[in-house]
């Protein structure tokens, strides 16, 4: 059996194929579960609020955890006293470096490090029974600091004389150097050249739920309910950190309000929570809160990406040059690396590109994968420049993509498994958009407006192979899936169910999704990189399809017809083009009530011989007040090769999403530190300012839909990053379209909109400090 | 791959076989990790209190409930007014028969009927924040019955008189009547006939975790959590009791205090409680208190049994009569059977066997499966007859034993598995007992000694498949086992960690056993009749199996051998008969981590030309104190054919538990009825005589330990029900050796013994009404 899983050993390796006997659905099938809007499985609890999140458990005795943070950005501690502390009725638990073995975190530091190096930094932690009496504690926690020299900007740590944070300097490892041809012998030969230096700002993610997690010990396993975007790492992680072995820590997380990137690894509340309640012989929840959550759980890392593009009169690329910085705050978190210089190499059709790359370490809070991590920051960059070539060469600034056009990966030296892919989002969105139509009147009274156009690719639909999944088949014709992966807010509950029901032929509400439990489901990567779907989909399908053909084998012998005759739709098997004769699933099911039919499937390795790649266009319509040095985002439209759509509405629910982060990206989102104090400023979500309802466009989605059938048997790819990543260079080339002037710096606030439309002498408003 | 596992159809059903490519393990097959006494997994959990139960689950708004109860045996509702209870502040949600739909439950009944039929009978149930506020409320329910007649006793119950509790009688369904030859006939060829009436008494199982469940709905979906042997069967239970797909409800037993039958079927209060959690809109907690469990959550039914047994003068028998009454209460359960006829049919060679068995409805709590349902009360009475006819004929009592064996299974016309289970079992037991030395002396001022011997069968061991596994590799080494069986507080955990250590080649410490999920477990079945070791351990061996040969095969490639010269030892997989190379488990997974190597084993049908069974013989020596009436069970050997012993520790465990039980049901256990008022008079721990550890006598447990390689792949059995089978009449017949009174009524109270005593002339205590 098992026709959909086959565990074989290639090249000394173990190969896993999830194909046999599986046609990959390709834009031909007909299809009625998968591609329809189907409402969110657990859509009904989360608006109700029944739905249970990691700060929903309560266990008994369960305390409450407190971190006791640095208040300098770089200090060594010299004396630390917890006795009051201790003291304080209701404390059941106080650790810090002066009662807890060094526990390495974060490359050469500890998770209770005797030198802090960021205001946020993690000092000491308590136990007990509320909330109330653990912040209590930490006000009873003496702690003697030795202050030392700090940096917290980026430009100022690359100087020479800065304080350092390693002894080896604030340039963590070697820079990342990449080298296609010869970019500066062929710079020489371009007819124009641009050479700019562009910043991004460091953003905080600001997911709903923050970091946590409650915590039990039963003997000597653990169990955590995390808030994590993959349940397997944080197992891995803390089984490393508390130095046991992985099966006696169960990871376990059932609804989640948001990740961004920034839940992908453990973070250090992930090791104090088992310690406090290895101390207490109690439970503990540690939830962080927004203060903490903004200073300490992870941020986009500024940038500073100096540039030069050579291009032809004819608009074709001869030559890219990167230099870029990327500040990564106090440590490195590992996880996904911020791949600033990707695009770089692989967007636009070029011979010679060098890309050279440094992460430098500053006094602020570390940094990690955000939401679509370095192709934000680097799209911010190479789409205004070709939007700046486009101008200066008097081209369409589409039509100079199109001249520019990759069909192969130049960096694997492959084609893309979708060639077309972005050749499609160009056609989509421009007729979407109506980039062909005459712009609108330009100008009203103070109001300028304009039109900006910018793409992107991305790695997603390659997934984070292997993945597997079970599918156990019930007496009653319903089907429950158990997998290993995790639903991170985006809907992949939903997808799945779908994807099973449509193997099987079954409604979606006849199918039920277990994810997020490392005891039970077998293994599942990492919800990061848009790659959950293509990860873990074609494992669900495999296993969905392994019990189809056990169920149509005893359908076949009850039916008396071959196997391959039979169909299945809407919970009734019958024979392929006649209606005398069908049974139920639950009929055929009769016979081995009440066990389940089971079935194992395996996402494999991807094909060896193309790249798999997402890609995306989008174009936006912009309105620019002088007078204010507002900008406000007028309309979108956006297109994406993302593979199959599995569920219209949750990609929908992604590209609003996508769009509305990348619009606070371009315009308010920025963390301020005030770089005397080393201090944030604005860790909260009353001085951070995200997008509200308010601030959102109305958002056009031109689907693309076209399976990636050479990706995986799904044909879908992912779609979490893809929107945001060209949004703020789109907005930032209509505002150039609108008053005239290129914004280098992210964001475009109105204080620093003003001040550009003051240099340009296009404001009457007072002048405004920079 | 799946060698151990492959689905085939069989005569138009779903045939799964186990075994390919896995041999059994026989008795010379050496072994590390079975067979060693490990300590129970969860052993420090529960001993330190962190092992959490169903109890121990809080959510967020958790509501608790109760239950108002019928304080008539036989009424009907006329009037119910819950509207004092809804308005009291704190209460979330009342139901009742007024406004809940007609649940059928219990054959013809609902789970608010209108007419209720025994004391604790559920009328109402109250959810609210405290189970004081809801106590409070169920005070304010205002109901108004019409009393009918009742009858609480067996005897009084089958009088054509007796108040009915149904329209068809007191007698449910047909007589379960069996024939083999004619016994009536071949009775008059006998030499010696005894003909006697025995009983038993209703005896409850008082499990240290009463009955109960907490329960949440997230949107439509339900999460029971519940104190069960089956977590399959409440699913499927509750599903159909709500009109729900069982995907929509999820059942989990984490750990449990006990069940001992009891707890195999789905009782009321797991309809109830999601009914008021979807009223209220809240999670409820619904668990039993000691008077509640005590009163409608089972008890071993009373039973009347008249018997006619014909031997020859050497002690063969020659027919076999039993008419048997059994006291059911007022509802028929389900679940398994209290099986009173099969031991007269099986346990001796007897050519010519009838027994009719009726089962009688009578207004007291409906009877359950306890701990070898049927046998405890048969033995009681077949063990004594063997007894007396020995004594009659001047036999040893295990020698009239041995002059009946039968290696065949009469009923079905097999030969057993094992068919010298039994005699292995007479022969270790005498010689641990001393059964062949003299007897001490007998009488020593007030106390008389005397030695007792009786012999069992149960059909454990042939479990009941299917079960399936899946086993998980961990990169370091360690294994997740995930079944969706329960361990029932016998030990499960610990033995299957054993089997797959076992199978793999490491530590029983390297082994997690995640179980008691429907979620993700696949199917088990229910933890019943001693079989879940039998049932889910050939499943656990072969998902290991399954995961080692992937696991061979990498290795075979990375040390350039084929794979079948390769073995495991203590993690370490190294060519066989030599020892210079080898690589741990961890080393080998190198290449494909993070990934589990993933397993998948089912336990398929029992072989078909055998039966399968489990034996056992028990020697007691007791002390009579003639002037208190007191008996002291003074010393208990005893030996049982149940395959392969997996664990020694748990297996005594299991002994010692099962023994204490039968001393309890030997001597005190009784549920004492006040059948002028219908009511339960000690429905409690205080009144309800169980044994203390001061009541149990040193123990020896003289180990078979043959493995039935018939039976499974395992060799393993079972032991749960077993070694309870033959306490009772061993005590019963060691009174008589000591006093040469034959109890033909249990319990042997003091008061039952002196009155014996005093009938017999044997007292000098005064005498006491019976």
């Amino acid at each position: 059996m098992s026709a959909t899983m086959d565990v074989k050993i290639e090249d000394g390796k173990l190969a896993l194929t999830e194909h046999e006997g599986v046609d990959g659905w390709d834009a031909s099938t007909p299809m009625t579960a998968v591609g329809q809007p189907a409402t969110r499985l657990e859509g009904i609890e989360k608006v109700t609020g029944s739905a249970r999140y990691s700060y929903d458990v309560r266990l008994p005795g369960q305390l409450y955890a407190a971190v006791l943070r640095s208040p300098h950005p770089h200090a060594r501690i010299t004396r630390i006293d917890t006795s009051r502390a201790e003291a304080l009725p209701g404390v059941h638990a106080v650790i810090s470096s002066a009662n807890t073995p060094q526990i390495p975190w974060f490359e050469d530091s500890f998770v209770f490090d005797t030198t802090v190096r960021y205001v946020g930094d993690e000092v000491a932690a308590v136990a007990a029974v509320s909330d109330d009496v653990a912040a209590d504690a930490l006000g009873l926690i003496e702690v003697e600091y030795e202050r030392l020299p700090h940096v917290t900007e980026l430009e100022a740590a690359i100087r020479p004389d800065a304080p350092k944070l390693r002894d080896s300097g604030n340039i963590a490892g070697e820079p990342t150097v990449y080298d296609r041809g010869d970019a500066v012998a062929a710079m020489a030969g371009a007819d124009v050249v641009i050479d700019a230096v562009f910043t991004t700002q460091a953003a905080i993610h600001n997911s709903l739920e923050p970091h946590g997690c409650t915590v039990a010990w039963e003997g000597d396993e653990l169990t955590v309910w995390a808030s994590t975007q993959s349940v397997f790492t944080i197992r891995e992680d803390v089984a490393s950190g508390l130095g046991i072995p992985e099966h006696k820590v169960r990871v376990i997380k059932h609804h989640m309000g948001g990740g961004f990137g920034a839940k992908q690894v453990a973070w250090k509340n992930d090791i104090i929570a088992p310690l406090l309640a290895k101390r207490a012989g109690r439970p503990v929840q540690l939830m962080l809160d927004r203060h903490a959550e903004n200073l300490a759980s992870g941020n986009r890392p500024p940038t500073r990406q100096h540039v030069r593009f050579g291009a032809r009169s004819d608009g074709t690329l001869v030559a890219i040059w990167a230099d870029i910085h990327i500040g990564n705050g106090a440590y490195q978190v590992g996880g996904e690396a911020s791949n600033v210089s990707g695009m770089y190499q692989s967007l636009y059709r070029c011979d010679d590109v060098h890309t050279e790359s440094r992460t430098v370490l500053m006094n602020t809070g570390p940094a990690v994968a955000f939401r679509a991590p370095g192709h934000v920051e680097s799209a911010w960059v190479i789409e205004q420049v070709m939007d700046e070539l486009a101008r200066r060469l008097d081209l369409d600034p589409v039509e100079i993509r199109r001249r520019n056009y990759s069909p192969i990966d130049q960096v694997e030296d492959k084609p893309y498994s979708l060639p077309d892919g972005l050749a499609y989002c160009y056609d989509r969105v421009t007729a979407d958009f109506g980039w062909a139509n005459p712009a609108p009147p330009a100008v009203a009274g103070s109001k300028r407006r304009g039109r900006g156009f910018a793409a992107h690719d991305w790695a997603a639909g390659s997934g984070h192979p292997p993945a597997y999944a079970f599918a156990k088949l019930n007496p009653d014709g319903g089907i429950d899936l158990v997998t290993g992966t995790q639903d991170i807010g985006t809907g992949t509950r939903t997808g799945l169910a779908q994807l099973a029901a449509e193997e099987l032929g079954i409604g979606v509400d006849q199918v039920r999704v277990q994810l997020g439990d490392t005891a039970s489901g077998p293994y599942s990567p990492v919800s990061s990189g848009s790659s959950t779907m293509a990860s873990i989909g074609p494992a669900v399908r495999g296993a969905v399809a392994d019990v189809r053909q056990q169920l149509l084998r005893l359908a076949a012998v009850k039916m008396e017809v071959a196997a391959e005759r039979l169909t299945i739709v809407d919970g009734r098997i019958s024979v392929i083009g006649t209606t005398d004769q069908s049974m139920t699933i639950a009929e055929v099911m009769e016979d081995v009530a009440p066990a389940n039919l089971l079935g194992r499937g395996a996402r494999g390795p991807n094909p060896s011989d193309v790249s798999i790649r997402t890609f995306g266009a989008q174009c936006v319509e912009v309105e620019v007040d002088t007078e204010t040095g507002e900008v406000t985002v007028l309309r979108v439209s956006t297109a994406h090769d993302i593979g199959r759509i599995i569920n219209p509405a949750l990609v929908d629910s992604q590209i609003h999403g996508g769009i509305t982060q990348g619009i606070g990206f371009a315009l308010t989102e920025e963390r301020v530190v005030d770089h005397r104090l080393g201090m944030v400023m604005n860790a909260n979500l009353e001085e951070y300012k995200i997008p509200t309802m308010l601030d959102v466009p109305p958002i056009s989605h031109a689907h693309v839909d076209v399976p990636d059938s050479v990706a995986n048997i799904t044909g879908a790819k992912g779609v979490g990053e893809p929107p945001l990543i060209p949004t703020a260079p789109a907005i930032a080339n209509a505002i150039f379209d609108a008053v005239g002037i290129r914004v280098h710096d992210a964001p475009i606030s109105r204080q620093r909109m003003l001040t550009l439309l003051a240099e340009h002498g296009q404001s009457a408003a007072p002048e405004v400090a920079r």
